[in-house]
């Protein structure tokens, strides 16, 4: 068997450290420079050669940037002559770009799909796209996790008796059904409809949540548009309390702050498939670790056994 | 400019027609024989040669000969030097196969988007896919028409005072949230859950559907399951009044006699992007054609003149 | 060494049994079910990850059904991952529009072995291919067995100091040279000219066959219309006996009763490349079993072996 | 529409200006330079950019040489700009090569069809091939033209009451066949052996030739050694007269010259797909010019006018 | 002919209004927005449909993030329809990565042209790359322009009789040899070694400057470091004045400041490929306008008229 | 492991039998032959199947004849079912034909690596290209040495005090540059101007080299054209001796001879990648082996060990 060699972009070291922790590997180090005209060069400065590698870098922010960054990470591992290279993606952001909804825009999702291949990736490991679809825009095998696993462990430990899984948007309320049913819970769902990336209406909760114990589930939360524009509508009928959820706790500018300012919200959960700086580790916040569920499938990928019956 | 050229295959030579008398270009013969082995031959009987080709064909029941015919069409079409080709599909069954919710499963629908790439096309013309992303499943350009304006045509002329649009699941309540503000109504939406695909559970109605007359949205309705069960659920609400709305009426087996022997039920309206036989065409079903609207977007992908501009 | 795994699809189930059988491994379950709007979903029911993969499907009748099988069976095992796939292919329909002889038509021997290359087969094993250039339609390694061997073993048992080798066409007459040299005996041919795929006519017979004990050679009989053509041409110069050999028995409607009730026909030898139901099954029918070659041939390429070593 | 811009490589000049002769275009020089190092380079010294660009090479000996002059030719045209590019193809010496007949060997003819794509053809147009399948090698739309017309034209002139049509090979039989057709006369076949490129043994002749004027029919005579193999089983059967036909007239070594002295042999006639030196012009040698046929193929293709039609 | 539509990213919207003024065509607007999660979506506001379209963005810092929009803009671009896309690159930061001087480290210039052509390009305008080898990293037509016109105009207007062109490094003075030549003066040449991106060494000056008008040639100056170095080593030739001159002035950090505060530096001249903003130009700085020549090949290559023949 | 299998094409068969010598593996059969039109076909004569190829043959004159080998080589292994195929080319004469120094002309070193990868080549091992930009032409991993540790051994047996290395060309000065520093001499170089493929013009030599031990180094010598151009240069400014040191020795016509003749010319040294024929072998010219670092490269490969760690 190949030995794996696993190398991290600069986007979430911590994780990937924690992963290799997990694996008990090293995690080998990744030069990245630029040219003085600004243009990147990566070196990878651990043997690739003949080796199963893994590249784990999310597409959090600045997105872009890491995304170069993984381009030629990827480029450097193929040409020094990995074996097999599996990209590691605990956040692709681009999968919130998904579908054509106005004329002549860019589908993100398919397009960095393709690029990644281009770059030489053999394989996608992912956490959580923003919808299944994601996965047919590539046409490399992609394994795709969840972390309702994690999120379930987590609210287990409090009564639901009284709880309601609420999914802010119509759009992916199965996830949130699902979720739900884990738990042994209902679910219930807001009308949403958005104007601009972070200009959305609520106008209708539908299902019951009056004097519930709502958990807010969604995927990611950037500046928490959504969330607060729920809260308004949950205000409004009457819940109990309020915990919100989600996988990827990108927080932009100051909206775990803002969200933690909330007297109905009693916790917000997230993973730490992105970082989440210092200044973000409010008194309400938890943060839980999806390292464990990502060396696990690593492990199992590098070995070839099956990712499925462990997710499944 | 090139000049058109239009062939069908045999899913729906009658749409073909349609379009073609609209367009005012005759519609060129196809000839589809069989070797005694059953493997297909395809010859386009009208000249090729740096032509603007459209081939018309739904990927309608039986599904896997018209897509073979189609591939073979396709096949035909580059390899007799057309000058660019165009698949028009009515309608896309394998966009139904969007995701991978099960392990070692096939994505049909980007297989499928991949084949006919292989096999010669340069552009698709496509209407009410299942879900919006599976545009980005093909790597050529799409023009994705909805039939929400012919349905809403239809629709205005019954009193909507009391009427409120109902998606069957919450998984695709969007378009039917779309479809109510084009008529200035309300929307609800069942918690629609798949055990297998002709066995569903819908748990819940969210929203209020209690004594209104209820218009029923669904992509396609082929066994009708998911209507059936969705009836039971308003039944037990008390609705007023019932008609049932989709694009694409693949209607399997009797699905149509047995919607029609409702009485809740006062109307099936569906659109002509899949064949309906005659055995199929009770009192109270409703076919609108949407060759005028495929016709009109084809006259204008051969002129070049902008397609989102008039169905955007 | 990667673990082998290997799956059939519907096409031929008791082959594909037979030869794991023969190579004493499991044949894994397939599940192929449809959506009510008649898109076919396959599941691979056994881990593929890493895995040497085969894929048993003969193209046969309903040729384009099995097809779409393959193609969807291909695109699951690409996506769970398989370490490579080898798709056995004991006929290849496709093969029988191997050239462009009319304008504007199809050349599905090239197409579909373009579109299985695009679903995810790596390498195909195939017999009697219907001409020796098709193997140059694939750009993917091809091993082509042939069922000469078989049949000689078969025909050797008869006494053939009379006997001469008939194919019935002059444009594969050297797969008939080939295989009376095997035999030690002569080869005749017939002039045949194709005016539809089941309207021959042979011309004459050129070579001697007068008083002879005649063993036609085909690749495939499928309704037999080459056949009892050439054997009209054989009774007018006084043949002495008939028998009938051919690697494809496809015997379409009632070819294999009409073939039996020929008097000067003594015998009727296919393989079991293809299905033969029970109804086809008369006292004339001889069936030979390639099983035990493509079962060898697939352990050759399981273990890196030489397959042309064993059938050259 | 585009202007038309025609290349040569340094393979048949002759031909090309006599084509461009026809269509009343100029030959556009092409300089043909070689590094120190013996790598060649190509500059077509005409502007391609967004031309219709004709390439004109036989790949006649020594057809590597011309092979690589066609590949950088490709790569010029393309790097220029050229809007689309056609290789003109009178003799493809690599269809030879077009099956698998010993393990581990090259099909040159699939290859180089691939090769031409890579470099960057978008068209092709061929003549004679050695078989018809080897349409099917290119992924790219070939219009294939035979000379059959031009030879029966010559033969037309000649009592053809007593004549017979003679392949040499069983295998392309089919060709003679059609062109037999052609002429009102009847064909026969040799069945042919080939142990060696240049070692052929033609055991028997199926068909009727003694006391006839023999037509012998092949797609290509080099060494000519099928022929004087041919020559003698027909010696045998005490034919009247031979004439020998074919399209493309390699004639290795002195073929002609001992062809010519063969008394039996009163005429030797071919075209000119490639050059024919002076010293191979015996007495009996005629020539037929393509050049006519090539070239209203290239003006039907330049204009989209439909090629079978003319040559169908 | 196509109509023609140019867009342009947010790299140096100037630049591309200059080139569209000079076209007198209308620089089409640009929409890219950020969802909340930093992930950028493009959308063309003009019709593309069969248009010739142009995208402007020089690839100059922030290089990735300008990378990222040029690549958003193809897709957006493909996906609507456009007849042919020109990519116009004023800069090409990338061309800098050009070589594997060191294991295991990316070749950006050859990954970011794979990466265009995924995403759409079908043709690069280019400016002065960093080597004439980075036109053979694109397999699409690539047309190449350099500004040395543009230098040599500005600089004949001094006296030149005591002046000698000094490229800072041997591997480019090529250029620096084909500058002096258009000036009609000597060349010379720093013997540079580079140690880091911003860390270079120049041992020695080979060729006569002592007492000389030195004008310094360089593709781009970023950080300057090399021209420091060089001034050193002039300084101690006792050169009597320097002007440096390049095509892509990035001036990282102070670097214009810096170069203007040497007393022998005379006067900097470069190009305005990439931005300058207005606090680096200082008195000492002289910007050419390359728009011209930009446009003029524009107008030549949606025309088809040679571009080489204007600029060669 | 996968086993080793060598082939070698006609190019230079003692390189490729003292490469297996010191591997200690056997050098395979290769069957070039040619059909009588002069197209080649090649046999393997080895088992292939999953073995870890590689193919030996530099691309020296008949550089043509000897790149359609190889690729043949290539269409053969990869139909034989090789696990790998690494292309070992100790000479890439195409590299040469590195960028586009005029109009509409090929680039064939990018060409000839696309067409490598085409018929099948998954890597490749080059012996000092003619500049490293080349590298970035592959799409595949290349791994590249350079032959200056066998020069430098060389030239470290003499007094190298009075010695300075000279390159001819300011454009390759790097690599002289880099062969200095391994001396610990100094370097100088020519301004080369080159008017044709044969037509050089050295204006000057830049840096000190009068009364000097000059060392010449130049990648490749063919016609000598460069060297005799500036061995003029370097006598006008009395330089003490000349050694000449080259990778490649390719001499064309009389090239040694005449060099040799050169009283100042004391040493010709060059490697053997490419064949020095015996009347080619003067007193002055030695000859070093790359075949062992050939050899333990290839070793390494088949090993997955580092390449450059060994050659770095």
């Amino acid at each position: 068997m190949r030995d794996i060699a696993v190398f991290t972009g600069s986007a979430h070291p911590e994780l990937a450290a924690e992963i290799c922790e997990q694996l008990d590997v090293p995690l080998l180090p990744t030069r990245i420079s630029r040219f003085a005209n600004d243009c990147i060069e990566v070196q990878l400065q651990g043997n690739c050669r003949e080796k199963d590698v893994f590249l784990i870098q999310p597409l959090s922010p600045p997105t872009q940037e890491h995304l170069a960054e993984l381009l030629f990470m990827l480029n450097a591992a193929r040409g020094a002559s990995a074996g097999r290279i599996t990209v590691v993606l605990p956040h692709y952001a681009y999968a919130r770009s998904d579908k054509k909804d106005a004329p002549r825009i860019s589908i993100g999702g398919r397009l960095v799909a393709d690029l990644l291949t281009t770059a030489g990736a053999d394989r996608v490991l992912a956490m959580t796209l923003h919808s299944p679809q994601v996965h047919g825009f590539f046409n490399i095998p992609v394994d795709h996790l969840h972390a309702l696993r994690e999120l379930a462990d987590h609210f287990r430990r409090y009564n639901l008796d009284n709880a309601v899984v609420v999914s802010p948007d119509l759009g992916n309320a199965k996830e949130a059904a699902a979720f739900a049913r884990m738990l042994g819970i209902e679910v219930a769902a807001g009308a949403k409809q958005r104007y601009a990336d972070d200009k959305v209406v609520i106008s209708s909760v539908i299902g019951e949540v009056a004097d519930r114990d709502v958990i807010v589930l969604d995927d990611e939360i950037a500046k928490g548009s959504t969330v607060f524009e729920l809260l308004a509508r949950l205000r409004e009928r009457n819940v109990r309390s309020v915990r919100v959820a989600c996988t990827h706790g990108l927080f932009a500018a100051d909206a775990v702050q803002r969200l933690s300012a909330e007297k109905e919200i009693e916790e917000i959960v997230c993973t730490n498939t992105v970082p989440i700086p210092m200044h973000n580790r409010t008194d309400k916040l938890t943060i839980l670790s999806v390292a464990p569920a990502l060396a696990e499938a690593m492990r199992r990928i590098h070995n070839g056994e099956s990712v499925s019956a462990l997710f499944g």
